[in-house]
């Protein structure tokens, strides 16, 4: 479109929309009077001006909104719908204006195109299997969760036990290394006790010059990165999100928490433990994912811009909460 | 059950889970072995003991698992869905021992019965109506997708301007009060700079005796307490979540946002900035927010236990989130 006419379309559309307003108003008879206040001609001036120039369209959503708002209270319904039908117009047409409120979307494009819940996404190879990265806070019943959903998929599920075995028989002749102890007792910067010369120099070629714990965690990367690109599966923890997202492997990411307090209820139940147990327990737990996510996942743990989506398990409860994922999947699923 | 009863029951199903590990080996002539590698005595008592006493479910349900995971590679179809059926009949009655892993659910009772997205929940009242509250960060779009949302779902939308104008209009015999100017300049604990006696005795007598930010507030809650309890509608922002949830008004708590990097970018487009620009703004809203919703809202703004679910709407782009949000809400709609 030329300038001109846009500026002429805005006009227009400014014009329709100030006359709505006003068979609005006389339809619902509000004491609120109409949203549209000024006089005629300044207004349809601002009017055409927001949609031109759009500050960022702020402005214009609300002034079409406090209208639409309006129109849905009309108590004749053949009214209602005749002056719903006339918003809708003006509003479609207002999207076809260039850059309008909604003409600019946010979208991660490589996140997008990894993403197993956009329907219709391409698969982009033929490795493309649906892959669901579970990141938990201790006592949100994460894992149950997770448990619960591979069963419904009927897909595989991982977490850090079925790793250890894993790694453990994979590597049985190279000497095993246990990711779960690291994980536990995980403190990058925590200089060890003691030191054994021989014993390091063995670790040392064991494993290639690295740290162990990095050597554990580089293992389990490319178990990782092998899964997800031959099998359908659940992985639990182990910053498999940001693994397969470096690895521009195709995943979902979800975090599952719950308010402290309740996870400090669920911990005494299910541990069988006093409350000052379970927070301590909490507490621990909570600093050593922390201190593991934000190390070798390089973000920060918890917050919700690291995964596709947070879930507040107390808000849903076990069933619901794999309902939920369920749902949002139904177009992968066959 | 009797406790003798469930240590023979246990015993019965360990003995099952040993004897299937062995038949899914067979079948899938794996390098890696059996799950169980112990003799058949020892196992079988570990598995038992696991059972009954059930430190926290953990590892049996690893060790399950882990036998599942291995049966769905059996090529053979007729054989894969022998060991599976078998595998299920465990799983389901290792579920009917008194509190298996999956017993214990996770689940606040009152934000379970206020959640419009449990399948179908029960009105708490003839007042109950679909209200989504949408908390965002700035530059991630949440306006777009908010308005979005009551488009398609035919409701009303509500944000900062139009509560103004509400408010405006319906206090404008006692003396209109904004609240967008109190947000924008929220600060609790800043001592404005000058004193006027005059102007101070007048608001007193106002706002009753409440500083006047404090009285805009308590508006703005009775207004939003008094629209959701008789209309649908998505309200974004101005810790609507806190506050219907403090008065027991049905809802649905969601907080959207994206990636930082992303958000500077969709504001550097819909704003015109650049990107100092950007980094600067976005940085001033976050904490405008944050201080907001921590102050009135009693929480911590972003923090996902706060709400039911948070979006990353980079992972998904507008459309696409207002489609993620209609799916958990099919219940809803009639």
């Amino acid at each position: 479109m030329q300038d001109n006419n846009i500026r002429e379309k805005c006009r227009e559309l400014a014009t329709r929309l100030y006359e709505l307003d006003g068979e609005v108003y006389e339809s619902v008879g509000s004491s609120l009077g109409r949203t549209f206040t000024g006089d005629r001609e300044g207004t349809i001036r601002n009017l055409s001006a927001l949609m031109y120039t759009k500050p960022d369209g702020h402005l214009l959503r609300s002034e079409m909104a406090l209208i639409s708002n309006m129109a849905r209270t009309i108590k004749d319904k053949e009214e209602k719908s005749r002056l719903m039908k006339k918003y809708d117009e003006i509003f479609q047409e207002i999207l076809t204006l260039p850059e309008t409120f909604v003409a600019t979307d946010i979208m991660d494009k490589e996140r997008v195109a990894l993403n197993h819940m956009i329907k219709h996404r391409e698969k982009i190879s033929e490795n493309d299997h649906l892959v669901i990265c579970i990141s938990r806070t201790q006592g949100s019943a994460g894992n149950d969760i997770g448990f619960g959903l591979a069963d419904k998929l009927r897909i595989n599920y991982y977490d850090v036990e079925i790793f250890d075995q894993v790694l453990r028989r994979l590597e049985a002749e190279k000497g095993a290394v246990n990711d779960a102890e690291y994980f536990a007792d995980f403190n990058k910067y925590e200089k060890k006790h003691k030191f054994d010369p021989k014993g390091w120099f063995r670790e040392f070629n064991r494993y290639h010059g690295l740290p162990k714990q990095d050597a554990v965690f580089f293992n389990m990367s490319d178990l990782i990165c092998d899964l997800a690109s031959k099998e359908d599966c659940i992985i639990m923890g182990r910053c498999a999100d940001a693994i397969l997202k470096n690895n521009h492997i195709p995943h979902i990411s979800l975090f599952i928490t719950a308010p402290f307090a309740i996870r400090v209820q669920h911990v005494m139940d299910v541990r069988k433990m006093n409350m000052k147990q379970a927070v301590r327990f909490l507490k621990k737990m909570d600093s050593q994912h922390r201190r593991y996510y934000n190390f070798y996942g390089g973000a920060q743990w918890g917050k919700p811009d690291n995964y596709d989506l947070c879930i507040n398990s107390a808000s849903y409860g076990i069933n619901e909460t794999e309902n939920l994922i369920l749902k949002l999947l139904d177009d992968q699923i066959h």
